[in-house]
């Protein structure tokens, strides 16, 4: 969910960025970026920055001739493009489809979403590790996220964040999570209530929450799925004769851990399973099958989803949390996604961002085991409050480097195109900086040039001097005039002045004798 | 509680609004609202947009006699204005009067502000509602209202939000509920301590809150009673031996509800009781009372607090509350509030906005039964955080449609006031937008007669060349004086010229032959 | 922890303000402020506001000679100045010095912050008192200071904040708070390794709330600590194999309160005890001794800990608090921490702050109270959650007055030093007004010297109007000559003129003639 609902003007970016994403000349939300775009705005004309690549190829005069492999190559790659990262040409191409197609696929990028992915294909294949995980959860996820769409429709929502399905990721939250916590046992239809009801309203508590996040340009990332789970689980409780849910309990004795019967081959699958646990799911299969969704849209993400989960499960061991919550991944899902978030996604990746990260992701752990704690006082589950909290917490971060840099929301697509966006910025501004340099140097050139005209006029002035004088002299010894020789003494007056700007007024002065 | 407390700039035009109203070249918190003026600029004079539908009919050159019956209703509705709505001219008149006695109005008004009321008749008849409940919550209540007032007075906050009532309905609240919690039964008279402390703090919390809130142009609700009532209640507990507060219990079985034993005639008179509830009564004629009050100053206001208290019944039933927690009104008060709040108290009345109001009633209902139980497990009863919660969260809301529009604070006044602001301001836009319009049509016209002008010139100016050549070559045969020839060529040209400034070139132009 | 940690651009003013303070020219972020500036910038040269004092003595032209006993006071003074107020020489010095001298200065200063003191003095005196209390505790929070100050440094945070130990406060809080409540008892070695995370995670979590808090231009007080040691506390608990927490349990019966059985030294002795437990320290001489740090650095400081403390004790008596909870200075130390804050550190200390600062504490003491039960709720203590909590209340507020004034947050140093800055300020406000005022009298001088020169000139204009007349007769009978006869036309046409602007450019032509 990159650039997530903001106010009316910012979402306009998003959609500009989403849809088209050619323009950097769109107002911004910050006034870094629009520094940014300053610097951008010289060397490229505007709204071709996207192409700036395939141009600079066009533009070279004689380009080498790929051999066989590297066509080969270039093919591939090309239709890796078309259903990797964010499927932008199949987007577009959707833009002039049916109506119900159109929604399918807002449906599907909205289930990607969750992880930060927006590519219906991913969507896709997480349809399917939930319809592999339990029928009825898929369905109620499939309900929350169509109803969330349909919602965010009614309320006119901005077109293009809908599209990209940022209305959709907090309804397959919802409506599957209710499921999963409901006491009835599946199939109870009378759930498809409230769940309709909370999905419709995840786009107002979006909306509401992007009013006061975008203050500080940052994304309500799955804040309104986590208020709208809490606030059905907490209003019906574990006594509810309608729609009872499962009952949390607070810690209330000594956790049993003995060192030696851990299960390692557990500790390894409670990866994957970290993983599937962002969607409720503890299947092991399922979580792989999530790990290939994801690594279709970005490898980049895939890898610090992974990460986060396994610094999950370290955290788990070291807190010492109870084996049964580590394997069933309940200390991983939350790492997973904020090692996401902070990983590439609203930094642009460098060395240092991806020890952020890490740390984030052990932070994560710390207030998971916190917020459990203190939600189960409630009879709560921790959700991904805890994944809130600590990214919200990294986002809000300022430093003194800038090998951390935060990228405008705006501006936010996957974690690859992010890093050619910041490569590109880097490249700008060290261009602005070598233009500024050139121009400083020219002027300086210019200077001594200058100088040595004026050393020249100068030569050129003392000849004229000389001349002058032998003139004068000879004049005088001619003529006995007055007028000549108040001339000839302000000329020898003159013979004696200083090297001094003033100078080229007083040779004018004498050029006109 | 309109437009309520704000920083020094928002209260000032809190002032201007309330006292005076006349005033539209107030600055303004909000761009919207500059943009606003800026509209409203051009077609009224400045501070005389509330006379304008007066003006207006004072311009009808011949107006329509009126009938005598139409001259009654005339009567009839200038008498009703004088107290319905604000009661404006009453606050005027307020203004020279005793200071005891302008303290009475404002205390007046406090109590009627809760339910977001300006006006002192509905605030005596709550009074007589509170007395009619309990003599010892009234007293407290009254107590409560005095002493914010004093205590606003004493900060020196703004005069016109005092005057207004809105330092006083926290304080009401505070008092009451204080006085309603205590376990140590009425007339407890060292309650009263705790109460004047508590109440004294009001505008200290509010004025804080307003700083945060007014950075989104939020009114602050009544969350400095909700904070400073739940201060109190946890910081004393039950378990007190000064000031001992009712037990609250978490729920901790299924409740039994049986829909046979279901009374119909409790469930109806739940619904004034809801009314009631707002203030902690649970008499059904207090509540009938405050249901007058309510429509005294505004109907709009009095049929939501009906509408609202009826959608929290039916959400109690539909969320398996037991029957007990329905009749005593506990469902109802929170949706009165948010109902009143968003069905045209700060947005301005339209079907979107009331349909607006019912979700927003609804999503009420669920929060009070969740914040009912969360505020539980700290021995809390929910007070009206679930109402402020989703208001503040729906009046956080941004749409795309210009049906649902946010009255900037300042110019929050009574439902139907806000109503005619807003229509007021959508013709402005319209004759703006025609004006404009017509602007455009006349740029075109003048463009299109400009290019029609500068042929016919052309055209002449041809003929006339033709007709130069001719002579000169005459002239150039004949050969006379050239000085008279010239005048009387440029008195020729002249009797054929037209009245235009473009015609002066043409004439230089002829001079230059 | 004056003028706490900032987005850059605010850290950037701090430091110059801690460094230098010499520049009032500095950009701040509050609009309040660049107005001061601009009220400075008319009658002192620009970064000379500190010496402005000194250059006042300077310019005396014959200063009185001192006495012995005044040059042995100005002695006093001196030596004082160096040891007292925040060592701004010292500090200075370091800055030479070698880097781990340095950074033992910054963990100094980072201990006494706590009680918003910038004094390494104190913090070497506030160790010594830890040490009197516990070897273990002292440890940890060194190495709290220790790893918050270098994480800073890593993170590359503002220079000038670190090294007013900005960035330490909150880790000797999370390294003591973290070794007391640990349930391991002391020298748990292994408690290092939480300790030495939370520590560094103390920059961050700072960093993150200043981007929020400096939007209203709020501090970020000890929240940072709050969160990080609630944090730990609440991810392990009390039922923890690795890190047990000592468990609190919310009250559930009546506390037995004889009025008989009070021990009136103890209550006494919670006063230190209280201003103690800021560093969760209960021997009352360890208090003793931090009073002594307290009153080194800032008398009023000091006045306000010992007030604050009272009247923490006085409200737990007020509240029935159990008698232990008071002794054991439970009430106290958040009390001592908001009257700090309020009366003189973020405020100017006037009476009505004083009185202000009084009411602080007592708000706070209830809150101490209120956020103890909730937090107990989840086996946590209250930490200073209630004096973070009061005092963003308090410096929300907005008045009217203008005898209540908010330091600029760049400007806070120590409450005599601000009061300093106060009245500087106040008397540049004065002298900016006499100023103007004397420029409006002056402009009406120069409007009165105006019109009496107008009526002069009036007056020789009529004077030679009289003699042109009598010429202008004299010449028409001597000479027949048709321009007089003009321009004597012309002057009596002139004579019968009015009084008006143009007059004087006739008078000037005529006095041309």
């Amino acid at each position: 969910m990159p650039g997530s609902h903001c106010t009316k003007g910012v979402q306009k970016n998003i959609v500009y960025n989403i849809n088209s994403s050619t323009s950097a000349a769109s107002s911004s939300p910050t006034t870094t970026f629009t520094e940014l775009q300053s610097l951008m705005a010289h060397t490229d004309p505007p709204s071709k920055h996207e192409n700036s690549q395939e141009n600079r190829k066009e533009k070279d005069p004689v380009p080498p001739r790929p051999t066989n492999l590297q066509r080969a190559r270039g093919r591939f790659l090309k239709g890796i493009s078309y259903f990797s990262g964010d499927m932008k040409v199949f987007g577009k191409w959707m833009e002039k489809q049916f109506f119900l197609l159109q929604l399918l696929d807002w449906v599907l990028r909205g289930a990607a979403q969750v992880m930060f992915v927006n590519n219906p294909l991913s969507g896709l294949i997480i349809f399917a590790g939930l319809i592999l995980q339990n029928y009825w959860w898929a369905l109620n996820g499939f309900v929350g996220t169509l109803f969330a769409t349909i919602s965010a429709l009614i309320l006119q929502q901005n077109r293009g964040a809908i599209a990209a399905g940022l209305y959709g990721y907090n309804g397959i939250l919802v409506g599957l999570l209710m499921a999963v916590f409901s006491n009835k046992g599946d199939w109870y239809w009378w759930l498809l209530l409230p769940n309709i009801f909370m999905s419709m309203m995840c786009p107002i508590v979006s909306s509401a929450l992007a009013s006061i996040n975008s203050r500080w340009d940052l994304p309500v990332f799955t804040l309104p799925f986590n208020i709208l789970v809490c606030l059905h689980m907490v209003a019906t409780g574990h006594y509810n004769n309608h729609f009872p849910q499962v009952l949390f309990k607070p810690r209330s004795e000594m956790a049993n851990i003995t060192w030696a019967e851990i299960n390692v081959a557990k500790l390894f699958t409670s990866v994957p399973v970290g993983i599937g646990q962002v969607y409720g799911c503890d299947k092991p299969w399922t979580g792989g099958i999530f790990i290939i969704s994801l690594f279709i849209s970005s490898p980049v993400t895939c890898a610090h989803a992974v990460l986060g989960s396994t610094v999950g499960m370290v955290s788990g061991l070291a807190l010492a949390a109870p084996f049964g919550d580590i394997y069933f991944g309940l200390w991983g899902y939350n790492c997973v996604l904020a090692c996401i978030a902070i990983g590439g996604m609203f930094y642009a990746l460098t060395w240092q961002v991806h020890l952020l990260a890490i740390t984030c992701a052990f932070f994560c752990a710390y207030l998971s085991s916190a917020i459990a704690n203190i939600m189960a006082t409630f009879g709560l589950p921790a959700c991904t409050w805890p994944f809130c909290l600590s990214a919200l917490t990294f986002l809000l971060l300022t430093t003194g480097t800038n090998k951390i840099f935060k990228l405008p929301l705006a501006k936010v697509t996957y974690p690859e195109k992010n890093l050619s966006f910041f490569w590109k910025l880097k490249k700008q501004e060290k261009m602005e900086r070598a233009k500024k340099a050139d121009k400083e140097r020219e002027e300086q050139q210019k200077a001594i040039k200058e100088k040595i005209m004026l050393n020249e006029k100068e030569q050129l002035r003392l000849e004229h001097e000389i001349m002058e004088k032998g003139r004068a002299e000879r004049e005088a010894s001619e003529d006995e005039n007055d007028e000549t020789r108040v001339e000839d003494h302000w000329v020898e007056q003159k013979g004696t002045g200083d090297e001094e700007i003033g100078h080229n007024d007083l040779t004018e002065v004498t050029f006109g004798d």
